[in-house]
């Protein structure tokens, strides 16, 4: 991958034979590095799209659908319909359809009366499934046979049909109404004698996805259940597509970098690290950031709103950066725990109770002992009893608060169909800020009068 | 999935007809749902085994294979080498080492003279990858051919073979020294002449993972390259077994939970929220809160150290809780950034100084816009000039700082071979807020002297 290709050279007019070194050079990748060699090359729109055409072969068109959707997009734009069309024509249904989704109107306009009838109308069938179900990322081209064919037919019939589907390893088994009726592997066709008929030997216990299924969930199945690819089906169980496992991992990790870029209060962004413009940075940090300080500024007038107490007793004040950390992070962890354990389908919305239970014993059980650390701070450098108490039980109070709501938020989210990492989010954990630094004033007012009067 | 299975029945020594009713059921599961049957049973580990056994075909057999590695163990421990023998010959290579690594001295010196030379040869070969890199994943039942064959002679081999492969989607060719000289697909095979000879039609541009490559870098090929299996080869390219995809995927789910885990704090663990008992549960989140809340307390040193300050100015102390927040989420969101960019392999640790431009120019920006809310927020309430620019200047710098550190602890803990993700824990950022602390005293110390002298 780290051959010192000049890509320059290609673009140059005369066919030297320097130029035709490069164009070996580069045909001699796999598609996926040609694919990552023209990302990093910062070279036009244009002139990628010359260099793929120049290259010529099926891999520069397997290298096309490899680059990034937006690569893609402005290859598209700068193109002309005519050359980019086997382009666009040879890219999975799936990823077509967010492409062409996300190109200009006339881009789109010029470029759709010349794709073909067929593959026009599979654009039709999934272009209105919603983003992040599992009918938009599902693929139209997968293997099917009939129940009444014989093992000698179906590998015929795949030999035929192999070329154009995404994977030939299921073979799925429909009725005439196009309901699915069974999947047979690759390997069990192989395996059975030619005469035997599918009807005979097809996996009748079959696992599907409905159309409408959250992409996460259906990656659940696929680590579940050992898969290679899953059938999607509608309401009356007729194969509409499958989705296969390498769409999968792609899913995965690029769910996993929203979550990550969510608990770190970024505005979601796909673009890598250094293809994001400095603006646009900017601005998905600030935007956080400003919301973010806004909220904290209730903390500020929670302090303004007790300046009584902190004027009496000044050391309160140093204690602040300790009780709001700790609990901060004790809300983290529950928040994160009970989030992780949702997506991985250990705990549902309907064990609420348990959680509470769990998580009332588990902020007491942390509270008490993390107050009697910070209350023997207090005492043995400051040898100021109250103050250590104040401490003490504030820290205990806000922790056992910040705990339960840590841990029961996101079975609240979820049971109002919000996303539950929601909660691992800064927003929550400033304003259980606030709510500490209240309780802690509340904490210290009660007992400062008691014990002063 | 949630048939109301009565497994109590089963155990039952009477062969009643509503036994073997229940058997039935059980049997027509899937076997990673009779695995998820019994792990939510809280059956005792003797009665998992006594109901596997009753259930006595290959499913019992797949279904212990997807138990999780604790009750597997505990499974083990508690039956009889000789009834345990047919569960663990069966499992896969590297989850059986696994468990066997897992497992009492005794137990395993028990079952060991049990099983098959071949298998123990198998267990020997794999016993000393280490853990974590490709060799300790890797399966060594793979479909290996040679060269010479045509493709006729190979699909009746693999007819053969397959039974006991875990994959025979890809065939792997030798030369006889074991050396891995090319690939080709169950697909491709298929789709050619049955008197084809396998040299001429097999890919040799090889995609393979050496033993010692660290398993997320395994996972980063399967999703580059879109693969379903990975040949794993020693230094002199002789093929030692092969990663799946089903694998990867678990891979993959274990690493963002360990992630997730030390982001939020939580030391981490394997077994399921409700698995962890309590007090191990406790502990794993009580060192590090106790950890952070002493580490925390640098933060009271420093105001305790500057109460002259706050004692002229307690304004001063409501805005700690707005500085410390909006710089800690100011570094926790450079921090994600590069630490996610890594892992995707976007940012290498030779960018460093690009960062690093990047990083400062991004830190000013956001720390002069932000100032200015900060100031307007001073201004118009308290009518407070100084203490205004107090505010804003202290937030400029140490969100500068924060930022800075954020971006750049990342690349430095990668270049001294520590895990950059440490970064995004709450450690770094208690040590950050301290450093806050200081910042902000020192600048409204200076500020003071200034304007009021």
């Amino acid at each position: 991958m780290t051959h010192a290709l000049d890509l320059s050279r290609i673009l140059e007019t005369a066919d030297t034979e320097g130029r035709q070194a490069e164009l070996a050079a580069l045909r001699g990748l796999h598609p996926s590095d040609i694919a990552e060699v023209l990302e990093e090359s910062r070279l036009e729109p244009g002139e990628v799209v010359e260099i793929l055409s120049a290259v010529g072969n099926h891999k520069a068109i397997d290298a096309f659908a490899q680059l990034s959707m937006e690569t893609q997009e402005a290859c598209l734009e700068a193109g002309n319909a005519q050359t980019m069309l086997r382009f666009v024509e040879n890219m999975e249904p799936d990823d077509r359809v967010d492409l062409l989704k996300a190109v200009d109107d006339e881009v789109r306009e010029a470029i759709m009366p010349l794709i073909a009838q067929a593959e026009r109308n599979a654009i039709r069938k999934l272009w209105h499934y919603e983003e992040g179900t599992a009918g938009a990322v599902m693929t139209t081209e997968y293997a099917m046979l009939t129940k009444d064919l014989t093992v000698g037919e179906a590998l015929s019939h795949l030999r035929l049909q192999a070329p154009n589907k995404e994977t030939i390893y299921y073979i799925y088994i429909t009725d005439q109404q196009r309901r699915l009726i069974g999947t047979i592997s690759l390997r069990d066709l192989i395996m059975s004698k030619p005469y035997a008929q599918l009807e005979r030997i097809m996996e009748t216990n079959l696992i599907s996805a409905p159309h409408d299924m959250d992409i996460e969930e259906v990656a659940a199945l696929f680590s579940k259940y050992d898969l290679l690819a899953v059938p999607v089906v509608d309401k009356e169980n007729r194969l509409l597509g499958i989705i296969t496992v390498d769409d999968v991992l792609d899913i995965i990790e690029a769910e996993s970098t929203e979550d990550f870029q969510r608990i770190s209060a970024v505005l979601p962004f796909d673009e890598e690290y250094f293809r994001r413009p400095f603006h646009r940075l900017f601005w998905s940090r600030f935007i956080w950031l400003a919301i973010l300080l806004l909220t904290s500024l209730i903390s500020t007038t929670i302090m303004e709103a007790n300046q009584d107490a902190l004027h009496q007793m000044l050391a309160l004040s140093f204690f602040i950066p300790m009780v709001m950390g700790t609990c901060g992070n004790a809300g983290t962890q529950s928040a994160t725990m009970i989030v992780r354990s949702m997506a991985l389908g250990e705990i549902e919305t309907s064990d609420g109770w348990r959680v509470f239970r769990r998580e009332l014993l588990m902020g007491l059980a942390l509270g008490v002992s993390l107050g009697l650390i910070a209350y023997f701070r207090v005492f043995l450098q400051d040898q100021h009893a109250l103050l250590g108490i104040i401490v003490a039980s504030a820290l205990l109070a806000t922790l056992l608060a910040a705990n339960l709501v840590g841990a029961l938020l996101p079975l609240i989210l979820k049971k109002i169909k919000l996303d539950p990492a929601l909660t691992a989010g800064p927003f929550i954990a400033t304003i259980i800020d606030a709510v500490g630094i209240a309780i802690y004033f509340q904490i210290a007012f009660i007992l400062m009068r008691t014990f002063q009067a």
